[in-house]
């Protein structure tokens, strides 16, 4: 049975790297007997230029009709002086997410054990490394609430944002998040700030709640603040983190960071029919489009994702990490994690390798 | 003139450690001829114990009639099966600096040179330390925004916060960034989520129009996602960062923990008139409580921004502040930062000694 991907680049590096994970895709079929169908589409900076949209109709019904979406990278000093509301990121991720309803967002912020030197942490505190995986509520909390906007004039002017929580939303990323802690660590941290928020205490209440249905996993709450200090200090302490919109993009940023390969950190963006949009966790890094050096194994790893949350191809999923893990092993880096610059690689090459290593 | 200080010790370790900083102050006011007066009152879980309330009357009316309040920390186990909004932190600390207008939180978080091998970051990214001063608006936005409440049941109860932010409320303490920045760095970085939140719109526009009345600053804006990977990245980077009260709690914490000095830090939180409360920027610690092993450098540092930004004694200020500094480079240490604990000293001892290198 053929599956039918909608292949979104995006903007800056985002048309470099998903040609290689196109690449490592067909490489995939063909080894594991599996079928694709890509069909691309404009999404973010580039579909304003050649739409007047980050997010073109014709787009949205290309995912729509489509069985996963493959996303690349969106936004850029060119669009930078639009409206924010108008802005690639903004005009085109949060609507996504939200006409698919893909409110769990799994981000995972693992230590590759041939890049632990990269790690920006003491090697006594990296260790043997860590392996986190933030599960973030992705279409409700204060990105999405109402009422927001902006009343009155002069020095009383006052802009307003809204954070809501219903009990409901809680509950299915709650649950996500104790699946995954099932076959991970066994562990589950919520991240809240139940001290001052009252959207929060729901949070935590109802994250209490859930636990009661997974004796097997271990719950435990932390405060926001602390568990930025908590991932500097100690980040072996955590297995999955659970959080709301807001407080998981601040903390998925930091734990990324803290593993020295934003590069290589993918992320799944699923709803309740595990239909999904896969995206690295990066940005669209304009700085270096176009050269040929961009790091493609995010990209890569993200493929990897959509066969194994949105398409069911588990073992696909694994040779395809394997051979990204394999390649690292014999040396063969990009310029942005090879330690010695002179000896690294560029994007078709690491592509190439990776897909020679499946 | 003798000047009232209201001394608030709290919880956990804040008796033992501000028992230090008041020797401290003893030995400051007869070197440098000024002279203070203390009056002691209960605040946090011991005036739960004692008066039935985190802040009682006779507390408030204590502060009110003082010139300066010289704050331990609060909260503990004791109290955490508390209804949220009667808990120590939440019902002492947040009426007290909206009852003040405290709107002006100032946490510095630097390396100390002696102290540098303690930083959880890379010996190559620490390098000759970095000394940033967070700047957090402390009496509104999501923590204060009205309303906020729940409402509904079942599935769909739902909770919510309102984050707001007037003009006014913005200006003025981007203000105190820039005056800040202009005698330290000349940098200010303004933290907010102006990609998605129309709070932090309005945030953005503000700060930057404050900007035009400090050509000598520079001015960058940075999403707190983005914020907290270039702390850990690259701290050197900045010099003022400007965050609103939620996005500062979050970020001043990363930035603590990053000095590797938690037990060290200090923080003033002014009003318009220089009135202030000053509080060491960690916890209160319960499980070391009562053991005299407590760092008391950070309700000492505590006690020296109140010379400074509550009385306008800089030089008296600038006195512990190198005691501090001296003592360290000594190599006598509490148990928290000694390199080696078995020659560590207890509280008492560090409180005598930066006493002795006044
Ligand atoms: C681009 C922005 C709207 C987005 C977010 O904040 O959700 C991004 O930071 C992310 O984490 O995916
Ligand atoms: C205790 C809590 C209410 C407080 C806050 O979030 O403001 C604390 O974390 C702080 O940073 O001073």
């Amino acid at each position: 049975m053929t599956k039918k991907i909608a292949v979104l680049p995006g903007d800056g590096i985002g048309p470099e790297v998903m040609a290689e994970a196109i690449k490592v895709l067909d490489a995939a079929q063909k080894k594991f007997g599996f079928s694709l169908e890509y069909e691309w589409a404009d999404v973010g900076g580039i579909a304003i230029d050649n739409h007047g949209h980050a997010l073109p109709e014709s787009t949205l019904a290309l995912c729509e009709a489509s069985d996963a979406i493959l996303f690349g990278s969106v936004g850029g000093p060119k669009w930078e002086s639009l409206p924010p509301e108008q802005q690639p990121e903004r005009a085109a991720l949060l609507p996504l997410r939200k006409h698919f309803d893909l409110f769990c967002n799994l981000r995972p912020a693992k230590v590759f054990p041939s890049l632990a030197a990269a790690c920006p942490l003491r090697p006594d505190i990296v260790g043997d490394g860590f392996d986190i995986l933030v599960v973030r509520e992705l279409t409700s909390g204060i990105y999405f609430g109402q009422p927001k906007g902006r009343e009155g004039s002069g020095p009383d002017e006052k802009a307003f944002d809204t954070m809501v929580y219903k009990r409901s939303e809680i509950e299915r990323i709650a649950r996500m998040a104790f699946e995954a802690a099932r076959v991970r660590g066994k562990k589950v941290t919520s991240v809240d700030k139940a001290n001052v928020l009252t959207t929060m205490v729901l949070w935590r209440e109802v994250v209490t709640g859930v636990a009661a249905d997974y004796p097997d996993v271990e719950l435990g709450h932390i405060y926001v603040d602390n568990a930025t200090m908590q991932l500097v200090r100690w980040p072996q302490q955590f297995d999955v983190l659970l959080c709301g919109n807001m407080f998981g993009d601040i903390i998925s940023d930091e734990a990324a960071m803290l593993t020295g390969s934003m590069g290589m950190l993918a992320s799944a963006s699923l709803n309740a029919d595990k239909f999904g949009l896969f995206e690295p966790a990066g940005g669209s890094a304009p700085d270096i489009a176009g050269q040929g050096v961009a790091n493609p194994i995010a990209q890569i790893l993200s493929a990897g994702m959509m066969l194994r949350y949105g398409l069911g191809l588990e073992e696909a999923a694994e040779a395809i990490e394997s051979a990204v893990s394999a390649t690292l092993e014999k040396n063969i880096m990009t310029a942005d994690i090879a330690p010695d610059r002179d000896k690294s690689v560029g994007t078709a090459a690491m592509g190439d390798a990776i897909v020679a290593a499946l």
